[in-house]
């Protein structure tokens, strides 16, 4: 049974997986924390694929005080031999009295596994210990695990009055030296950055993590681009010691010597079915990206058409709005979302959570999307 | 000489001043404060047109006490006989040896002549004791004396990507009932609320201040209506203890019988030139709203169209966005602004002393709008 002294620990065990932002990808931030007599004896974190798991870390520092001690970890220890070999023998071979875990493993292939088998060996198990806490946590992972799909973040920044560019031949820069830092410390959150063609051949964008304390951390840069169009000579192909692989994202049907010249140039190609519209489908893409390529999270730079599709298809999970202190107007500049829309109240996506923060002269707002 | 002390009595006679609030149109807000050997011997504010004005109110209540005493008052007393008799007399006549202001009279036919009249009798007279201030809380009344037009706030509920409707046929509603209840104190604290004729086609609205501590006060309604299609089934032409007196602007052109038959139902029908495009031109109706009919302030509430038309006239100074959580997006739905708009940052109006409320589950942002 939990008892409330529980959560105090299991709060320093997430502060500790929180440590692992950024770098566990594509595998989940996990904290674990060893306590023995009322003591803290072991702490530990997972801080990077390939590298040891939480409860290693934590039995290993608490050494011999392990025996008999309660083990508090932020989510289900594996139970099958992976990369580092199963946690849940070394907690048993630990002599752990008690484990207290937040969440089980979401995968439907290893869930409970491991609280079955602790069970079995006599050990006594918690679950559920400050689960909300550690499901926002790692929102990104159970996304991939439970939807077979990334978490999509979308970015904009925008007049007051929501325009993203004065017209299709004048994209704008309304923002300032704040958010454009802010943009580059969030791209460096991401394992991988999606943009669409039509910005690439419009500003030609690089996509790397500059100005940032991230720096040298070089996402995936991902263009979606139906027909392959993808000129050679983008400045995203350019040899960037700041910039991260490229992939595209093109239909099945795009032209092969297309293809292969962008193959050529090192760059992964992605094909997808076609959505009806003669596009590349976002569904099937993103599955791709969760279920094939692993990852959990996506930032989503792109223009309005783009943006509106991903919007239309369910696809986008957080909103990150940068509105500058400027009015547009007008029937030629783009508003920042196209596509199909929401034709009522009834289908318009929802925010909650909504937050919003001054950014040098402009205004972040920050929300999760709902459907 | 100001003197530091000065400040701290100009800061309460401006806070007097500022219980006229609503009430004083078309005249300033003005408050006075009579101090006789560092003590507080009168204080007056401004309440309504037509009554006394705020230094007579605090000579009264000083009584003997003004002589030899300082009064501070927010703006240059009045020289003239109006319909209370000119105040700068009375000052004299009380005998006050010190007086401090904020602002001299901004209309050029007065300006100064108090202060020249004060000091050829020997009394001391400071003037610019907390002038931004004092400018800031008369905004709407200096807009109308110096420039001959109201002081203009365009108000506009919205989703998060700044849409207005789902679509021209089906008006959204987006806001909460906070929202609602704030529109509606802030109408109440204008005396004009200017809609446009496709508003009161699409949505039939009344106007009134309802839901407020306001309520009672109603303000004039005006009708932005070219041809003066306004129907006489219009509910804003309905008896209602709330509605003040309706207004229409229509061109110099508009049908005769149409006008006429506004007229016999009590409407007030201003006239103007068109603009070029067949419409009202809204430089010449402002004017004739600040010069004739001495409207302080206006309260802006229309769809896109009329919206972007006063902002390309640069006739918006306020700008009160209520943002609905949620997201919008396509191609039909309106956005918040139409009209000619920007085409690049340098003309595109900026936005200052940006400020944010959460208003319910929506968040109002206002802003003063600089051309």
């Amino acid at each position: 049974m939990l008892r409330s002294i529980d959560r105090v620990y299991m709060r320093e065990a997430l502060a500790l997986a929180d440590r692992g932002r950024c770098t566990t990808w594509p595998n989940p931030r996990v904290g674990a924390l060893v306590v023995s007599g009322g003591r803290v004896v072991g702490r530990g974190f997972h801080r990077r694929a390939g590298e040891s798991h939480a409860e290693i870390h934590a039995l290993q520092a608490a050494g011999g005080f392990a025996r008999g001690a309660t083990l508090y970890v932020t989510l289900e220890p594996c139970s099958s031999h992976g990369r580092t070999g199963p946690c849940t023998e070394a907690v048993l071979a630990a002599g752990v009295r008690r484990v207290v875990m937040a969440l089980v493993d979401p995968d439907p292939r290893h869930q409970g596994r491991a609280v079955a088998m602790l069970r079995d060996h006599g050990v006594e198990v918690d679950v559920g210990c400050m689960e909300p806490e550690a499901r926002a946590m790692n929102a990104p992972f159970l996304m991939r695990v439970e939807r077979g799909r990334p978490l999509i973040t979308a970015k904009q920044g925008m007049s007051a009055d929501a325009r993203v560019a004065y017209s299709r031949e004048a994209p704008g820069w309304f923002t300032g030296p704040e958010a454009r830092r802010d943009t580059h410390r969030l791209r460096g959150e991401h394992p991988l950055i999606i943009t669409g063609i039509g910005t690439v051949l419009a500003d030609d964008p690089v996509l790397t993590v500059r100005d940032s304390p991230l720096i040298g951390h070089a996402p995936v840069r991902l263009v979606i681009d139906s027909h392959a169009r993808l000129p050679l000579d983008a400045r995203i192909l350019a040899s960037d010691p700041l910039g991260g692989p490229v992939f595209v994202g093109c239909l099945e049907r795009a032209p092969l010597e297309r293809v292969e010249a962008l193959q050529e140039r090192g760059v992964t190609v992605i094909r997808s079915p076609e959505n009806g519209q003669g596009r590349v489908d976002l569904a099937d893409l993103s599955d791709q990206l969760g279920r094939h390529w692993t990852f959990n999270a996506a930032w989503l730079e792109c223009g309005p058409a783009l943006m509106g599709a991903f919007l239309d298809a369910h696809l986008i999970d957080g909103w990150v709005a940068y509105l500058a202190p400027c009015l547009v107007g007008g029937a030629v500049a783009l508003p920042a979302l196209l596509g199909q829309g929401a034709s009522g109240g009834e289908c318009a996506p929802k925010l909650t959570r909504v937050r919003w923060l001054p950014m040098g002269r402009d205004l972040r707002l920050t929300a999760d999307v709902l459907y």
